[in-house]
């Protein structure tokens, strides 16, 4: 399998990039992060992070996914042709596209939703147009279509993402490992 | 009020050092992170977190609690000279002290749990030894004594070290916006 590519912008939700990236990587699913504006960003609550390299750089080709962490950085990267660009070549391949909390703006940006079941962050469910529906669970799929709905269902999101990738077997007694409560 | 100082040594789980340092800084809870063999560590999933400051630069006077993230780091944390005497001097002065997942590990060799009924990681409940009682809840508080038990509880121990710290009236409102499930 693929590496899956997260995309780290400045902004981003700290727990949103966390959850996800823990959990598929504790999968033994082969995770990139690729930082928007420089290899290092600091989140929405201060925290900085380095990424693994820089999403100029990225050769979609290569990975089996693109995830987009929320938070205030949704908006760039909603604003960013780059990660447009990105979206729709991962979609157009039939490759997972994922995002969480306000991060689905970005995908509505790229042209992904039209007609999918969806979630986000409440304050942006008006924004996704050309969804057929914005769920209020925690996450939800359809088709190659992963999303959050925002960092308190981080966790969800990310068990959701592993079970998109063929591991609904293992999950179970991850969560049972991790604590989730 | 000081800020609250969380260590990040190398293998600390991220999602136990995202999600209760987002809570704190959304509650407007001063938060310092630092970092125990460098300003930069890489936690137990390969994800890179630049802190504040180093630890060896603290002054626990100038703070209100110290919190231990844990994951693999725990054993380092546990098996650090520097660290065991912050923690003693945080608690001797009556402050805050939490630690999650497997570091209150670190807090039964501080000498600090004598007594106090607390939650951790299952695998290392055998472990604490001089605690009154080793619970299995997400989180559990007992006088300045905060725990949790691991990373799926890591969004229920940052609750309760805000709830500690004076913000139950606004964690039930801060777990609606950030869509705890």
């Amino acid at each position: 399998m693929k590496p899956i590519l997260f995309i780290v912008a400045p902004g981003f939700e700290e727990i949103e990039l966390a959850a996800p990236v823990d959990i598929l990587r504790r999968l033994e699913i082969p995770v990139v992060t690729a930082g928007l504006q420089g290899r290092t960003a600091e989140g929405a609550h201060g925290v900085p992070v380095t990424a693994d390299m820089l999403m100029v750089d990225v050769d979609p080709e290569q990975y089996d996914g693109i995830v987009l962490p929320g938070g205030p950085a949704s908006w760039t990267l909603r604003d960013t042709p780059g990660v447009l660009a990105l979206v729709r070549a991962f979609h157009a391949a039939g490759k997972l596209v994922g995002a969480i909390c306000a991060a689905p703006i970005a995908l509505e940006a790229a042209g992904v939703l039209e007609g999918r079941r969806v979630t986000c962050y409440p304050a942006v469910k008006g924004d996704l147009k050309s969804a057929a529906e914005v769920l209020d669970t925690p996450a939800a799929t359809d088709g190659n279509i992963v999303t959050g709905r925002g960092p308190g269902a981080a966790l969800e999101f990310g068990f959701a993402l592993a079970d998109y990738l063929g591991c609904a077997e293992k999950t179970p007694s991850l969560r049972r490992d991790m604590c989730v409560c």
